[in-house]
């Protein structure tokens, strides 16, 4: 299979080496709009050759859509356009709602595939990727029906090879849970970096001072704006709905600690150590 | 070397082990308040009797207090008051400020030496220690001036020879740093896993869509009341300090998300991201 990416950062990237391992790809075609990371790309191995999307949609198979959350809906149209009914369309995107809904009366959207592997690390760019990302992790589809059954078979055999596991979700669900889930934890992260970096004046203190705890709730702080700002922007009202409650819970914390509430804390803590349940 | 270890949790726990690993103890005493402790603590070899402190005291060459963080500074008093100028006490203790302060005019101050790995993780209790916990870690020191030249040489040499660093800190400084970093990252895991099970009423979409950032912020939120009620309050005006300014980082990025202000967040994120210049 003939496989073509744009986009070969940390997910773009880390699907190529995964595609390649597996003896799913026969050759990997790039497209990137930076021209340092095409460099890289090909040095990396990512790519065997570094095309535009005009030269590269012709001759793929299959076309993986792996650019920032902003860049993706026309993106999407674009290629939409250009491609047969043999071809297959899948992204890798955070944000699913307004992809579907823009793509909802393309003539074409049966050859697409609305996918999101739920992977990532604090890194980008083509150095970041794994070729191991996808191992062990889920997969969210997204209006699967609008779909042709042949693409849909092979996106998730696909991803089945790679030790991913696919789930379905309406694309409104999706959007709201990702917030909840992953888009909170790097506010809350980003927040707390500058919090620390705006309190803690000498580099030295954090740096001795920084057990394992503060460097995994401060890891996410130091994943790229380039990704996270359209992330934020583009899920605007689920983002805000889910971080004023992330402020009213810091809130309340802090009142109780205030008013030195020992057992309205301990309630507030067994309660927050109820994600072991969840999250063994 | 004959030691008492009074508190037999996480911490106190991993010294157990790691002291016997290492040839320092040739026979260690436990002395623990919780009787299913105590039983899993002798079940786990982490000490080779357990004992009253009134028992224990006499015994031993050197006594780690290693109790929650509200009950240490009495307990450190009662046990100075029975050791003799042969013995080392030394603590574990996660705050430094009220501790010196009590001890400060004890008549065998000189027998103490206050101490904090910079180590730990989100589970508590003798199950949870860990015999390779001090390699690598920092330990602080605090008013090592008050401290018997022999004791704090013989508690600087046990640290070296388990693998850490030690390093000086005045026990004000000492508290206000590790507000910074250590306890706020508890208050914003705390409130992060509070905001999620608040929002996310379906457990299932938080164990499908969590990928590992997720997973590493709200780590600490499984951490035990029990511990961290005590340190939150100790600390209240450090901690409160420091909560303040992350609120006030949450709404600064709040609002900007609302006002869709790219560039704002971008420079945020940014400032953020320096975090991997001392963490890297």
């Amino acid at each position: 299979m003939k496989v073509l990416i744009a986009g070969l950062g940390l997910i773009g990237g880390s699907l190529a080496l995964a595609l390649r391992e597996h003896g799913i790809a026969d050759e990997i075609l790039g497209a990137e709009s930076s021209e340092e990371h095409a460099r890289e790309a090909l040095r990396l191995g990512l790519a065997d050759r570094i095309v535009t999307l005009e030269e590269g949609v012709p001759e793929a198979d299959l076309i993986v859509l792996a650019t920032p959350a902003d860049a993706l809906p026309l993106l999407a149209v674009k290629v939409l356009n250009r491609v047969t009914d043999r071809q297959i369309v899948t992204d890798v995107g955070s944000i699913k709602a307004e992809l579907c809904e823009v793509l909802s009366m393309h003539a074409r959207r049966g050859r697409f595939v609305a996918a999101h592997p739920m992977w990532g690390t604090e890194y980008s760019g083509p150095s970041a990727a794994r070729r191991e990302a996808f191992a062990g992790c889920n997969v969210v589809l997204c209006e699967t029906e609008r779909s042709d059954a042949d693409a849909l078979a092979a996106v998730e055999e696909i991803y089945r090879t790679l030790g991913a596991a696919t789930l379905r979700m309406d694309p409104e669900e999706h959007d709201l849970h990702a917030a909840y889930v992953s888009h909170i934890s790097h506010v809350s992260s980003f927040a707390l970096a500058l919090t620390v970096l705006e309190k803690e004046r000498e580099d030295r203190h954090i740096f001795d001072l920084a057990g394992g705890g503060f460097r995994s709730t401060v890891r996410l702080a130091k994943s790229a704006a380039s990704t996270w700002v359209p992330i934020l922007l583009r899920n605007k009202y689920n983002v805000l709905d889910v971080l004023r409650e992330h402020i009213h819970q810091l809130q309340i914390m802090r009142r109780m600690i205030e008013r030195d509430d020992a057992e309205g804390l301990a309630q507030a803590i067994r309660r927050a150590n109820s994600v072991r349940r969840i999250l063994p």
